[in-house]
């Protein structure tokens, strides 16, 4: 099943939320069980410090997409 | 609700807002409790190491911004 | 033995899977042993801070894989 | 109050300074009392691990600034 | 005695075994000590984090290595 | 006094040890105190994360000084 078709998004929001996917993905790939990471989700969502590095990864993914997307310009 | 239309700032001040905002934003797609984020935000405030890394993905985001506003040239 | 010929990819999705592979194989230089990995894997892949950690690596990967590829455009 | 008004500098050096700046205004919008902020100082300036995290989000703002001044060649 | 004449590379697998070895002479020029080095290696090498660390840094440098070989296109 | 004339160098490995002036000179602005610093380094240079993490910013300010450069093509 293909879940990543291509970095064109119609606007600069929605090319966030698919940042935000693409920073998801890759822990589902390394850690597949839906379960596990719902465990420690719980425990992720409330720690500040682990809500900014995951706020990094979609920061990075956000430069690729809006490079991608010529920055909506 | 749309929250983010265009990268394009008048002037790099406001680009670098737009970058803490979206930084911000980031959290609160993974952290949707307001009121969480405010406990989370009393410690993380007061934490040199934590304002650090949210300074840093400031920076990622205002890179981005930057480049789609041509740097403001 | 050849492990990345290329970094071209057909879709967006191989692109993400070779990021994915690259930041692999960069422990796998510095820890060759098979057995070592798997143990470490064991601990990492249940702690949200080191599979952020990791998904931030296949991030930046991506990115330059994308640009290898034009953003598939 | 303007506090940014270009990235553009004169020097190299001048755009080195302006990083430093841009990294310590994104920790005055989180933390805007100047108090706290110099209590944190006290600590992090003695840890050598914050001095690099430190030393790490200039290095971001510097690449940023250098891409907008054409890196003054 | 020169160690980077250049930062081309006849296939990206080069480009990225040069990436591991940018990642590697930083560490040297900070530490010199091959003996302390080799102490601080058994112990990293043995920790997921240090390792994923380890990569993050190899992906930065591959990217550049990446751009300066026009992606091996 | 000028400490930063010019990013342009004659070869990648006075680009390097360029970078690593830089990512020590952002240290040195924070922390300009070089009886601490010198304190902080006896430390930190028998850390392997702390090296790690001083060769992530020396990465960076590499990549920046390498596009300057034009790769040294």
């Amino acid at each position: 099943m293909t879940w990543l078709e291509t970095l064109k998004t119609e606007t600069p929001e929605e090319g966030f939320e698919l940042a935000i996917k693409l920073s998801r993905m890759a822990v589902k790939y390394t850690q597949p069980d839906p379960k596990i990471r719902d465990e420690l989700r719980q425990k992720y969502e409330r720690d500040a410090d682990s809500l900014t590095a995951a706020s990094h990864v979609v920061a990075i993914h956000f430069q690729t997409i809006a490079q991608a997307n010529g920055f909506w310009k």
